[in-house]
């Protein structure tokens, strides 16, 4: 049976591994954290650091295919390892263009798609002469995700430190983001677009609907797009990528990923195939098919309560949850922190007005409490 | 966070764990194969005979509840828990009238609900005394599962040694299953029933459907019945009974389970709340709701091929199978034998008609050969 290694053990890993466990595969995972989410589902645990490269060497060793649930991870380590013949899941010449955020703004200027314009800087100092002549929306260059290391210097005037990307600011009507993927023979497809809905007053994704809501013929686009810049990186793989629209209804790509991603949960129920089934299909050197979507659907994070630090108070959660009509996953996570990602819920029905009413219902309750202290 | 024991590690405790990593959960193994499906997707494996009484209570302390996957675990060891207080996921006392067929029995009769009628018999000689007057049908009082165990003595006359069921033979025009749930507040749901198809020539399953073909009041009785079974033992957990209907129109109880069975593998893609997660939900002590059907839908065994013996060949048959539209779920069984259980496949279809003409197709297919010996 294949061995298929994972890089970075987080949640995304862990609804990899409940599926990857409708096949013949043994799984290894490595993650520096003892009590990741992965690591009471896999073959194999190592517990390290993945951005190290020896570790990630060592790792690879009991492995047939390597993959990622996190972008930041050794790339001279994948680098060599690819030199050696092993099999990739992203490739890392594609993962370098995409961990640096300027490459991946060149690159998307170098394949023609369309992109906020930018320009680089080196030092704060470069930033904040940016954001004077409008590049105001400030990247770090190798950053984390999920909004970490972005700062908007209109809002906010002091830059962060380090290498960035500075983007024009686009007016935004609406963001989306398609799921690509390509398989061994090259063969592509993409899921639909999902909308991302964020919450009028905080600026947090309040739910993700599925099919969008907007133009068929822009989403179209947003497909072609996605399948142009999964085909330009010759990924061997799953690309997610985002995509602002702007209020004259033009498509911008925004940034991209290479691994299972947040935008594509509701694929577990929704579609025949689901993000983390095509990922394995791949991995597994299988040929892919287009997904077939099953519903309408809506996804709603469970976020911990902004007050709540502590042991999460599941059960609580969990009684109200079991009584509706949704699909509920927990990850598991020991300790609840203020909007952390707890877990996620999927609400299918035919009736996008319906969807969107009640997922926006459920994200004014999708939060874990902390037990209190006693 | 809840630690679940789970005596048995096979495949179906392998889709219990799938689905338990959707919830706040440690799930611990007991199983004496050290490959045992379940190995690599459990927090904590224990090698180790779940029917002797000192490794079963052993294992039992670091667990908050305790549940099966398979019927013939020490259940001494299981009363003295209780007795303890641990939980205890199907109660002892039900499960020893379930393990032993003969008090099965004699609790049906007890119960009022139809059986097949019968005679126990402790020796081969009484077995053969009983067939002669028409009980020819014999059944192991204690024996394994999947007609291991059971002779139909009007066809080969040599009775199996051990006490012994002695049933007469119903002239079966269909079999149908139910799946019952009951949970610790004493709220009983069940599924729709699912009618078993039987292979036209060797006595085999060819497909499951449902919902199943027959009478919507037939389907009602089975359902009731399973619902009145699951109250009178007073299980908090899952129960699945088998029926036989005849060729008059009425149904038999023919044998139940305790535990997730594979009469409700289409549950995990055909409803949104899984035989698997309905179980989660009483381990966890949550109230249960009625599951919804999301599609009709037919189950087929993926078996070892009639003369395939080693090391599975996987590929051949992921390669046939992802094209389709099908959800599939291979075991990862390290080998293969003749009819062995390696996985199933599940379809589903709005329409049942086609539903019955695909799975009895994939009936036709679904074997993995074994790779050639080199």
């Amino acid at each position: 049976m294949m061995r298929l290694g994972v890089l970075g053990g987080g949640q995304l890993g862990r609804m990899l591994l409940q599926k990857a466990a409708d096949y013949p595969l043994h799984v290894h995972v490595l993650d520096p954290d003892p009590e990741a989410p992965c690591r009471p589902l896999c073959s194999h645990f190592v517990c390290g650091d993945f951005r190290d490269a020896p570790t990630v060497e060592a790792f690879a060793k009991g492995c047939d295919t390597l993959t990622i649930e996190i972008e930041n991870v050794s790339l001279p380590a994948l680098q060599r390892l690819h030199e050696k013949g092993l099999r990739i899941i992203p490739e890392p010449e594609a993962l370098e263009h995409i961990t640096d955020k300027g490459l991946q703004k060149q690159l998307y200027q170098r394949l023609g798609l369309p992109t906020a314009p930018f320009v680089l800087a080196e030092t704060a100092t470069e930033a904040r002469k940016a954001a004077e002549e409008g590049f105001v929306f400030q990247k770090l260059r190798r950053s984390g995700y999920d909004g970490y290391g972005v700062r908007d210097l209109s809002q906010e005037p002091t830059p962060l430190e380090g290498p960035s990307v500075m983007e024009q600011k686009i007016r935004r009507a609406a963001e989306l983001a398609v799921m690509a993927a390509r398989d061994a023979h090259g063969r592509v497809v993409t899921y639909p677009a999902v909308e991302m809905v964020f919450h009028p007053q905080v600026h947090r994704l309040q739910y993700q609907i599925c099919p969008c809501g907007l133009d068929p013929q822009v989403e179209q686009q947003a497909r072609q797009m996605a399948a142009a810049l999964i085909e330009s990186l010759r990924i061997t793989g799953i690309l997610a990528v985002e995509f602002i629209l702007d209020q004259e209804g033009r498509l911008w790509v925004n940034e991209c990923a290479p691994r299972p991603h947040n935008s594509g949960h509701h694929t577990i129920e929704a579609f025949d195939i689901s993000q983390f089934d095509m990922l394995l299909r791949i991995a597994l050197g299988l040929p892919i098919r287009e997904p077939l979507m099953r519903s309408p659907s809506a996804m709603v994070n469970i976020l911990g309560a902004p007050q709540a630090s502590g042991i999460p108070d599941y059960e609580s959660f969990l009684l109200m949850v079991t009584r509706e009509q949704v699909f509920v996953h927990v990850y598991g996570k020991a300790r609840v922190k203020p909007l952390r990602k707890m877990g996620h819920i999927t609400l299918l029905h035919p009736d996008s007005h319906i969807l969107r009413k009640k997922a926006a219902e459920w994200s004014e309750k999708a939060y874990i409490q902390a037990l209190p202290d006693n």
